[in-house]
């Protein structure tokens, strides 16, 4: 393939782990011939006064362009005056759509062996918006902050994403039993754009009993949409349900078609280095994009070979119960693309 | 006994199954000759301008005289300018913690064979406060409040729990890496109580964390704290973890040594007056309620033969796999006493 035609994407290596599995990735498409050309950032030094943060303006900027990037983990230095790296993407690039797909792994046993649904996040807004006051000594309050606008965002590409993924229902997760403004005004943004897909069945459930019902049988959700913070709750049970952050994939969508596919686990800063860290969950995100992009064929090739990989058993990297290195693991993925 | 030995106690058998399973409940206690006398109270049929709700206030005045109570399912009739029953109860009465003890029934099989936990939620404030309003068209806001008096009180109970308990851990869960400032206020009052009991091991953990591990390995945990909405969410996946609501026991704790034990399940009208209900919930949270009498005898003998009725598995409701009704079910616990 000739320069101009490859796709231009950012590629934040992240810290602590980030660079070791970020290369797996790197090595993978380059092995399966994925046309993009990865521009790659690094987490800043110091704080950038134009995002507040350590996260650099021309890695945004790069994001803005491309219109698509992978993300690796980036630990917030600890300390004042900045905000959160991954709350600073989200806001600074409006990622109003946290996508994770989670599925049982064949060959990964956990106590669940029929996870596969989809739980679609509101990312901007709801218990997120960082207004926080103390009213008096001893008594303080946050806002928890939910919009038409942003509702009927997230509705719309959950539905969508239904439609365009042969999944036929869509569950909103709410508490408007109790917060009945807020939550209310979400179900409400649901429901008017439930009535637009008429294909796609919708239901409503309380957030306590989904978490309930959804260790019970997750056989009973397909895709789920919700609130910032509930979309971090149950996200992560998901993710519990088929082994944990180190195998789940994660894709942020904001405005203007920007797809930024993110490893939603932490930097594990103690292995960082030691050639020991899962790349499957980066990849597996990687893959999201490469959908993302309309690359199905690569995707479909990238993700049967993680899949095999894992099924098969015989590189297995520590968190998975096994003793294969980061690059072993990688190989055994690349020999079976 | 004479009449003057007996211990009142309010029952609220609550709306659909509800009276069914306070019936199962009265023959047991009976029949283990717990000195128990009920002083039985019925959601009324219209709202009593005292309580603002179908909840007489009378009712209430039971609880406050007697400080021990049961409670069924109480449905809040649809409609406007009523509180939820069960909000109601919680706001009147002071009840500051809900605690649920949570643990795999022998010979009951779901995917985990070994929980035993105890959650502890605030039941007062937080996302709970009711204070909502619309900012302006499409803006809404609902307000999250802590306090340091609610959460020094709900951390004492923890901990205090804990130790008279025998149990070595809490864990407080919580959102503090977004939510500074509230969930930042619970976590300092539960530091500034653990100080206080050095032998008892103390962690934080946050929420989306918490699910992920609760779901992987519960046995990790042993009692969790936390603010109110976590608590709703956190109970009800940890209840799924053993079979659902219809076999954990939950007690309120308020105010004034006050306990109202209740089942936390719904009131499943449509069996209703079948024969049909599992009063298991019911009966455990009675024992709990016994538990806190100190009538510890009455309870270890009611909560063996119900365990044991459930392990043998020849009488079972149909919640549970099997086709047992209420009253053969309840027969056996008796038998077993
Ligand atoms: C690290 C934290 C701020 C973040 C969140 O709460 O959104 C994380 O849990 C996530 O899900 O990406
Ligand atoms: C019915 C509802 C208001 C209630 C709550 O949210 O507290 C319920 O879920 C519970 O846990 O008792």
């Amino acid at each position: 393939a000739s320069a101009s035609d490859l796709i231009r994407a950012t590629l934040f290596p992240g810290d602590g782990i980030g660079p070791e599995i970020a290369e797996s990735v790197k090595q993978v498409f380059k092995a399966a011939e994925v046309p993009i050309e990865w521009e790659e950032h690094y987490v800043g030094q110091e704080i950038d006064p134009r995002t507040q943060s350590f996260l650099t303006w021309e890695s945004l900027e790069s994001v803005r362009k491309n219109k698509v990037g992978l993300k690796g983990p980036m630990a917030t230095p600890i300390g004042k005056g900045h905000r959160s790296l991954n709350l600073t993407l989200r806001k600074e690039l409006n990622l109003y759509a946290n996508v994770r797909p989670c599925y049982s792994l064949p060959g990964y046993k956990t106590r669940y062996d029929d996870v596969n649904l989809i739980t679609i996040r509101e990312n901007t807004e709801g218990e997120y918006s960082g207004l926080e006051h103390q009213v008096v000594r001893g008594v303080v309050e946050s806002l928890k902050i939910i919009t038409r606008q942003a509702s009927l965002r997230v509705a719309e590409y959950a539905f969508h994403y239904a439609k365009s993924h042969g999944r036929d229902r869509v569950s909103a997760i709410h508490k408007a039993n109790i917060m009945q403004k807020t939550d209310g005004l979400f179900l409400k943004c649901c429901r008017e754009v439930a009535e637009k897909y008429p294909e796609i069945k919708y239901e409503e459930v309380v957030i306590d009993n989904c978490c309930m019902m959804l260790v019970k049988n997750p056989a009973l959700f397909d895709v789920l949409v919700m609130p910032n913070l509930y979309g971090d709750i149950i996200s992560d049970l998901c993710a519990g349900l088929i082994g944990g952050l180190g195998l789940t994939p994660s894709c942020n969508i904001g405005e203007g078609g920007i797809a930024l596919a993110e490893a939603v686990h932490g930097s594990a800063p103690d292995i960082a280095g030691k050639n020991l860290a899962n790349p499957t969950a980066l990849m597996l995100s990687a893959v999201t994009m490469l959908r993302h992009l309309e690359l199905h064929d690569k995707a479909d090739r990238i993700q049967n070979a993680i899949l095999k990989t894992i099924a098969e058993g015989k590189y297995r990297t520590a968190d998975l119960g096994g003793s294969s290195s980061t690059t072993d693991f990688t190989k055994s993925i690349i020999d079976h693309l």
